[in-house]
């Protein structure tokens, strides 16, 4: 029946990660190529609690048809936080609660692009995004992400050359890159965005997740009425939840509404209610910065393992936060070609090349994954891809 | 910022039903106007039980990221079920878990859908369906329900002026109609199909909810190869769990995963781990026995009360099964004018019109749901707008 698809299938892939995890499912193989938390630091009794209170208390609220916006106590703890978080005033109403976070992409293809409307990425992207817009058959632009963020400089060239209908970007410890923007790089895009009548939409699943260094506010704080913000449930509490949110004001908040509707009616009331239960009886401070230490603490793991085990000449990103480190190899090695050597020694990645749009691009990178490993894990990994560069670099 | 919208939005509406029910909130108003199933037949105990198993004996498979075509034991469950109600024998695998039937009708018309083509709907539609396929811009052709199902020479007609993509439709107890299918008409809406190479989209919700008559096989069962069948848990458990899925083979399949995992990834771990669960503890034959006996009654009810209070004139459906009844006014009336003296009268419905996508159709049909109500409501409530339609017709 393939021949009756729409066009757009001829640009939607499954995703190359999950048909790596398949791969990494052989338990002999250490694997840095999934994207997934801890599951160490789910907080599975106070979960199994909240959601017998839920299901006891107000059953009804947590089984019933609830409304397209979302749970009006989950949205007034979202807007609480950012304000404690980042002095970021919003109206719960400007909240609304997403099956995931992914499906806040979704959306915003939904109201905004038309086929063939420019995207501008950062270059690498993330993946997810790239998939989720490529069924609305935008064109993709990119401009590179230096250490303290986007090359502004390239991005203002893009526009003049032509005009663009949104920006997508990471600013908190990118996936996959691991990179963050410094404040001054928050402070220039939002400008740059407000100036340009560029909407900026900003995605920060893992803000909470910083390790090291100061906490930054959200480009959204300087780039209000320009620009949609998204957050996650899903590394702060768990994914399984599939819990996340958009923040959009005015007729953008009331057409996203209007394509949520269309899209699932509703995100599930049951895991909604159940993470307000949890959100009103456990301490989310003290269980964040418990990840954050341990992150931060598998980071450093890695780091120090990757300067005793890699040859020279391999660089890497020393991310602040989040779950991701960035592996550069050398100008013309290919990290696909490194996979089959590392797989050899038991130890899986994820190439760079499917976080680029752009053919050719990120050949030579890789992208290893620190949340989801014990130490032990991480040295004895290392070291096995150690081995396998030192082995394919000669 | 809405001048920078896709051109869908123009499309895309806001759902008239929920607006509805934010007015009808008034607890004055006795509404037949929602589509909610009775939240006394939510097993809310052996629900609060079954999460309690699903969070102390594996959380982690409740909680952690999960693969994008659903859990294993809930879409084996499923294909058991299709297996003991109409002897249909299905391959899990070619069953996906989607977040409620409604992202259903999303994933179908990303695979599907260029701008423009044609999607053949009954006339009346179900409207959400109506929403998710017009953020892809198709052409609508409908052609009219009988009392035994479609009219399929206005079917054979239509395609002989123009192809059609698909053929959209809810053969059971449909949304708003109340009408279902006959045997002869599955067979003959099948034969059809595949002698046209029309792909056939059966939207299956309220399939086990028969109160009357004889359990009839779906359109797939003689079809397949040539239609999808999607189906939900949202009538027969709960629908906070948003749990639907969808039933489809080889390419088709294949492409719809790759447009769940640029939706929202997968549905959540936690609800379809509880559903899991309840499935495996809770008896759902004497559960949805339980359902189909009160939901007959309450129709019987309705009818009753509307043979005594309704005036001359006004002709209504007799559903055997499903949650909705089906009013016609005599021609000329505007259930759209009735609505302002029904709320004065404290009585509230969906007027027809909305479910009709051609302009000046249905103007004088309305829906009325008897599922959400006590006996008591409905004799009150059909009471009330007996007197407004009195009133009304005069």
């Amino acid at each position: 029946m393939q021949e009756t698809f729409a066009k757009r299938m001829g640009k939607v892939h499954r995703s190359f990660i999950r048909e790596i995890l398949k791969v990494t499912a052989d338990p002999s193989i250490i694997s840095f190529a999934g994207g997934l938390p801890n599951p160490e630091c789910f907080p599975s009794k106070a979960i199994a609690e909240a959601a017998q209170r839920a299901l006891t208390n107000a059953p009804v609220s947590a089984l019933q048809y609830a409304p397209t916006e979302g749970d009006p106590e989950l949205r007034a703890w979202i807007a609480e936080r950012y304000d404690q978080r980042m002095g970021l005033k919003l109206d719960p109403d400007d909240i609304l609660i997403t099956t995931g976070s992914q499906q806040c992409v979704d959306m915003v293809a939904k109201v905004f692009l038309d086929q063939g409307d420019t995207v501008v990425l950062e270059r690498p992207a993330y993946l997810g995004a790239i998939q989720s817009f490529s069924v609305f058959e935008p064109q993709f632009r990119t401009i590179p992400l230096l250490e303290d963020g986007p090359d502004l400089d390239a991005l203002e060239a893009l526009l003049d050359e032509a005009p663009a209908k949104l920006f997508y970007a990471v600013p908190n410890f990118q996936n996959p890159s691991g990179l963050s923007y410094s404040l001054e790089k928050r402070r220039a895009v939002a400008e740059l965005c407000l100036r340009r009548g560029l909407l900026f939409v900003e995605d920060d699943p893992y803000g909470e997740l910083r390790f090291k260094g100061e906490h930054l506010p959200s480009v959204y704080t300087f780039a209000e009425g320009q620009s949609i913000l998204m957050g996650s449930f899903s590394k702060i509490a768990t994914p399984g939840f599939r819990l996340g949110w958009i923040v959009a004001r005015g007729d953008v908040r009331d057409a996203l509404i209007r394509v949520k509707q269309a899209s699932d009616l509703h995100t599930p009331s049951l895991t909604q209610r159940i993470m307000v239960e949890l959100l009103q009886h456990f301490d989310m401070d003290a269980h964040i910065a418990m990840i954050r230490e341990r992150y931060g603490h598998q980071r450093n793991v890695m780091v120090e393992a990757i300067r005793e085990h890699f040859p020279e000449g391999v660089t890497i990103s020393e991310p602040e936060g989040g779950m991701f480190l960035w592996v550069t190899l050398p100008q013309g090695c290919s990290s696909m070609q490194l996979m089959d050597k590392a797989v050899a020694c038991k130890v899986a990645f994820v190439p760079g090349k499917p976080f680029y749009v752009d053919p050719g691009e990120g050949e030579n990178t890789l992208r290893l994954n620190f949340s989801n490993a014990s130490e032990e894990m991480i040295r004895e990994g290392v070291a096995r891809l150690g081995k396998a560069l030192q082995e394919f670099l000669q």
